[in-house]
């Protein structure tokens, strides 16, 4: 599925193929949590570049319920993208959520057990069970290419008890959902790719024990969780270093939640072909815009972290300032308007702004894997 | 300029000129207050099928500023809408948002003289003056191609004496915007249109008044203003039987912040060739969707105010609601989203939402005039 080429040995190219095409690998998947991208249409992101998007199964299934999106015929067709597109199994946003639910609500926001897990909805407080065969369930019935296995995401810091607990329940879950997967896709020959995800927190036991037991369920590709949860970023480095070396080269490997430009290149450099991240879209919302900083292939050949910078354009000192926001840049916000035309619609609320800051930053991101890719 | 056909003797069809091109009316005019058309790019406006759009003294006099505009190059490029653009005088909002800073900075919000008017910046509580020179002045600027007197807009209701005072001074004010508008284009082939604005408020008298005196002005075409303040339909309807057989045949009337899909339509047939309103955008943003009701084409020649109808998107009932939101229109939103996309983008507060409802509602307006128009 994958090849490795190029000077750096470690990075990776490749592609994947999924029911809904193939992706080039590496890749940044645009977050589309509930079924949308933020202030952008379908269209949009793939003019962008975009080969693959994320959508969101907690949020999805709670709202508008994934029984819904299977009735249109899944969420390609509910929202209107026919490229693939990968779906979380809920996990993280189960915990991370729950404890929302439990400020506002004074009742215990998450219940584990090794069965699953229950929670309220932070939105109306309604109790909910998600399992490892439900989230399978949930994401068949959303249509995903990509399938994640319910996993337990512990926070961090995390106690080394804990986090043995968690890498355990991960892998029994795993398991579950890959005997459930298997039993209610059959031996179809076009079905959905089905990931595991390597827990462990910052141990290198723990984390090597998680990445070995789900290699050895011969899943379609491997996912490194639990990281971009707070821990240093030398940590998250430690756990690239112990988890790729076990995985299987020829099956692709997805950071979660990473991260920063210069996080994504190390990561790349380091062998890893997938990700998914909020950064270019929240940060846009904010005014915060990347730019390419000269030279941009060559620094990111050489690995140099300087290939961009990033400004926010609030700043008064864009307020006269007529230069594109970025001459290194043609995406369409850069082909046609000034630094003072977007700090304007910024500085007098115009919902436009959020729109042109999510499409530069995106493009941004997407143009950085293609660089990546020697695409 | 323009020309009457069809069995409607007052329904007029025609086209104006201006620096950026032809028109064709009856037309509406999308707001881009702030120099953005809320949610939407420019590309997307004109492809709805927008001809011209409605761009506003004030607010762009006071921020980005008149003068950083006319750096760039004017409105135009500084937003990158290349097609004909309107600017009111400010007057309007002079007066309506004056009084917003009284009530915030405990000043007098607006003081009005023969010379002008000054008033405090509702946001920053800055002194600001606005006199008829300084109204051309910024729309210059701006580089609009339909420059708007300044007017003096009283509220609904008023009194006699103050209607007819308001009258006198927007007479005196459209004779200085003429004598200085001419001043600075000077005898130029190309130059923006000049349009009046007959006030008067519900008192005949006082609008053919108004009207007359503006007329003997030879303006380039007018307005009726100080109509959809608040005051009852049918005198709006008074207000246009009064002034409109004063006003010159070949010259375009604009009847302004006008209005539902019925008024307009009614507002066509007594002859006004020209609209803006806010009305398609803002109950967009709030889920109130228009819809074609049948045979639209045969109403509205028959003038039947049923030929459309609205939804709010956000009732329950559209939860499970596959159904395109209007079979008979072919916008982006409907080529592509069931009624249940749409609900599910405004309950989970998605922006997409606001953008694809503007889209739905401009287009059903930008339809509705072309169906007026014969187009």
């Amino acid at each position: 599925m994958l090849k490795s080429k190029r000077k750096n040995k470690s990075r990776r190219i490749g592609k994947i193929k999924t029911i809904h095409g193939e992706v080039n690998t590496p890749f940044f998947m645009p977050i589309a949590t509930k079924g949308a991208v933020k202030n952008l249409t379908p269209e949009e992101v793939k003019n962008l570049g975009a080969e693959i998007i994320l959508g969101n199964t907690y949020h999805l299934w709670l709202r508008p319920g994934d029984k819904l999106v299977a009735k249109v015929g899944g969420l390609h067709k509910f929202m209107n993208w026919n490229g693939p597109i990968l779906t979380d199994s809920g996990g993280f946003q189960v915990f991370s959520l729950g404890a929302k639910a439990e400020e506002k609500y004074g009742l215990n926001g998450v219940k584990l057990s090794d069965e699953g897990v229950e929670f309220r909805d932070p939105i109306d407080g309604k109790k909910c069970s998600m399992t490892p065969e439900k989230s399978i369930d949930i994401q068949l019935n959303l249509g995903s290419d990509i399938i994640m296995v319910l996993d337990e995401c512990p926070p961090y810091p995390c106690s080394k008890k804990e986090a043995k607990k968690s890498v355990e329940r991960t892998t029994e879950w795993a398991i579950r959902c890959k005997k459930y997967f298997f039993k209610k896709v059959g031996n179809r020959k076009s079905r959905p790719l089905l990931f595991g995800i390597v827990q462990g927190s910052i141990y290198e036991d723990l984390r090597k024990e998680s990445a070995k037991s789900l290699v050895s369920l011969d899943l379609d590709g491997y996912a490194i969780g639990g990281v971009a949860v707070g821990e240093p970023r030398e940590k998250m480095k430690d756990v690239l270093k112990w988890v790729l070396p076990l995985l299987p080269q020829e099956k692709p490997r997805y950071l979660m939640g990473l991260g920063r430009p210069e996080e994504i290149m190390e990561a790349v450099n380091l062998g890893i072909d997938m990700f998914d991240c909020v950064i270019p879209t929240r940060e846009g919302r904010h005014g915060r815009i990347f730019l390419w900083n000269g030279n941009q292939r060559s620094k990111i050949a050489n690995c140099k972290a300087d290939f961009y910078k990033t400004i926010n354009i609030n700043n008064e000192k864009f307020k006269n300032d007529l230069s594109p926001i970025d001459k290194n840049c043609n995406c369409y916000l850069c082909r046609n308007y000034s630094r003072a035309y977007l700090r304007h619609l910024f500085a007098t609320k115009e919902p436009l702004a959020l729109r042109l800051a999510s499409i530069h930053n995106l493009k941004f991101y997407l143009d950085l894997m293609k660089i990546l890719g020697g695409r």
